[in-house]
C-alpha cells in the first residue's frame, strides 16, 4: 500500500506518498480501507519531531479516518468485511490502509458521506470528552471555546448549542467569527481587539464568567483564563500553541472553586479511547443524523496533496476541517 | 449570651469571652445550644483579620459545633427541640448559641459523645466533600495528604482507608507520623528528611504516583505535587499555607492528563453545604457509629482558655482536633 511517510522531521515538503508494507490487523484489531484521514495540528507537530507516536502506534501521521473493513484480527465481533465506519487512531490514518482496535471504530452516522466523515472523529472525541465527559458542561451554562473557527471550534460550538449551553468564542477575523455566529455562538470575542476576559465576564452574567472554557493556548492564556472562569469553573487545557509554563494564582483559583484540567487523547490506553468511542457513536451520532451537527469542511484535498493541506493548517486560513481523501 | 470576640486583630490575646447579644434563627434556621466547637486553620486567619466572614455570617468565629436545638426559625420542618445536632457553621461556633440553615446541621452520630462531636463537622465535609465527591478517591487508589496528624490529615488516612483506598502522609515529627500509621496510613514521609515526590512514586506502582493529593500548602508544594501525581490524578488544593502564586508545567500536567482543583467550604452556597452535609450523614456516620472513623481529638479546653487553643495550633503541636467546650 501507500502511506505519507516523514523523510525526515521539517517543514510540509518532508512529506511523500510512499510504498510502505499493508499493516496487519492484530488481535481484537479490524483493518480498513481508507476512504478520507483529516490534519490535525498534531501531525504537524508530528511532521517537524516534536510529537512523537506513542509506543505501538502506526509511524506515519494521521489520528482518525474513516473508510471501510477490510478484515477482522483474531477475537474481533460485531463488524463485518464492508462495514462503512469512523475510527479513532493513535496514527496512520495517512494511508490506503490502517490497522486499528475494534473500540475504536464505529459506524457511520447516516448524516454525513463516508468522504467527509474521515474528519469527524479526532473533533467529535475530544469535543465530547473534554467540554462533556470531563467537564460536563450543563444546559444554560456558558462555554468558552478559544479558536471558535478550528475544526474543534466548530464541532464545539455546535454540541454545545445542541445541549442547550451558551457558547462564547475567540477568534482573530471577523470572517471566522461570522462563521461562529452561523454555527450558533452566542457570544464573538475578536482576540486581535477584545479582551475575552471582559467579554465573558459580561457575558457570564451571575455566574460571572465562563463554566467551561475548552484552550488550546496553555501557558499564554493561562492566567486570563482563570481570570474568565465563574465560580464553579473549569478549564479544560487540550493544547500548548502559547507555551507551556505559566504562573497559576491559586488564590483565585481557590476563590473560584475552580479546576484546571490539562488532557490529551492520543495518548489515552485503547480501553479509555474505546469508552470514548462509545459514549461519541451514542450521543453524538444522533446530532449528525438529525443535522443538528454538521461538520465543517474546509476543503479536501487529495491525500497526494497532504503538504499543501499542512501549510493551510499552517496559515490558519481554514474554518473547520481539511480533510484528504485516499483514491484507488 | 456571651461569644468570644476579636478585640481587634492580632495575636491570640485578642480574643475575649464577651456578652453580646443573642442570635435569632432566620427563616430555614435553627438556633442551637453550643455545646462544643473546635478550632480551624481558617479561625486564626481571621483573628489576624486576614479571613472576613462571608457576607450574612457571623462575626464571630467558629465554622463547626455540635450542641442541642434550642429553637426553629420560620420553615422548619424535620427538627425538635432538643436534638442532639452537629453543624457545619459559615462562622459563630465560638459562642453560647448560634443560628444555622437547618440545611447544614445533621444529626450526631451514636458513635462519638455530644462534646468530641463538636470537632467533627469541619474535616468530615472538607475531607468527604473533596477527596470523595470532587477527586472522586476509588479503591485501590492512592491518596497523598500534607500533614497527615492535621484533624483534616487523621479524618483522610480513615475515610480513605474505608473505602479501600492507599494512603501517603507527609508528617514533621516521628511521632506525628507513627500516630498516622496507627490510624492506617501505609506509607509515611518524614518531609523535613525524604521528598515526597520519590517516596509516592515508588508507593504508586504502575499508576506511577498519587492519584489524589490533599494539599495545604499552596504555592510551595505545587510543581512538587504535579511532579508526584500519578496518570490521571487530581491535585485538591485547599490551604494556602505555602504561598499563593507558583509556575504550573501545563506539559506535565496534559501529559498526565491530570487536574488542578482548588476549593473552599465556608464561602460555598448554603445549598451546596447543604448537599455536602447530606452526604456526610449518609456516608460518614455510619463509619462513626462502626467505629470504623474514630474522631482523633489532642485535647479539649474550656472555651475561656480559646487564646491557649489557638496557640496549640500555631504551634502545630497537635495531633488532630482541638476542641473548645462550652459549659453553662
Amino acid at each position: 500500500m501507500h502511506a505519507v511517510t516523514i523523510r525526515e522531521p521539517g517543514g510540509p515538503e518532508a512529506l511523500a506518498w510512499t510504498e510502505v508494507p499493508d499493516p496487519e490487523p492484530g488481535p481484537g484489531e479490524v483493518l480498513l480501507d481508507v476512504v478520507a484521514t483529516a490534519v490535525n495540528r498534531a501531525d504537524l507537530l508530528q511532521r517537524q519531531g516534536r510529537y512523537d507516536p506513542p509506543p505501538g502506534a502506526s509511524p506515519y501521521p494521521g489520528l482518525e479516518c474513516s473508510g471501510r473493513i477490510a478484515a477482522l484480527g483474531p477475537d474481533v465481533t460485531g463488524w463485518e468485511i464492508g462495514d462503512e465506519v469512523v475510527a479513532l487512531l493513535a496514527g496512520g490514518g495517512y494511508a490506503e490502509r490502517v490497522a486499528v482496535p475494534a473500540g475504536q471504530v464505529m459506524r457511520r452516522p447516516q448524516g454525513i458521506s463516508l468522504r467527509d466523515a474521515g474528519g469527524l472523529a479526532e473533533v467529535a472525541c475530544t469535543v465530547w470528552s473534554n467540554v462533556f465527559l470531563l467537564a460536563n458542561l450543563r444546559p444554560e451554562e456558558l462555554l468558552l471555546v478559544h479558536g471558535g473557527a478550528s475544526g474543534i471550534g466548530t464541532t464545539a460550538i455546535q454540541l454545545a448549542k445542541a445541549v442547550g449551553a451558551r457558547v462564547a468564542v475567540t477568534a482573530g477575523t471577523k470572517d471566522k467569527l461570522e462563521r461562529c455566529r452561523e454555527l450558533g455562538a452566542d457570544v464573538l470575542i475578536n482576540y486581535r481587539e477584545d479582551d475575552f476576559v471582559e467579554a465573558v465576564r459580561e457575558a457570564g452574567g451571575a455566574a460571572g464568567g465562563a463554566d467551561v472554557i475548552l484552550d488550546n493556548m496553555g501557558a499564554k492564556y493561562l492566567g486570563r483564563n482563570v481570570d474568565a472562569l465563574a465560580t464553579n469553573g473549569r478549564l479544560v487545557i487540550i493544547g500548548m500553541q502559547g507555551g507551556i509554563k505559566a504562573e497559576l494564582d491559586i488564590a483565585k483559583l481557590l476563590g473560584k472553586r475552580a479546576a484546571v484540567l490539562a488532557t490529551s487523547l492520543r495518548a489515552r490506553p485503547v480501553a479509555e479511547k474505546a469508552a470514548i468511542v462509545a459514549a461519541v457513536a451514542e450521543h453524538v451520532t444522533p446530532l449528525v443524523d438529525s443535522g443538528a451537527f454538521r461538520l465543517v469542511i474546509d476543503r479536501v484535498l487529495p491525500i497526494t496533496d497532504v503538504a499543501d493541506a499542512h501549510r493551510v493548517l499552517e496559515a490558519s486560513e481554514h474554518v473547520g476541517k481539511v480533510l484528504l481523501e485516499v483514491s484507488r
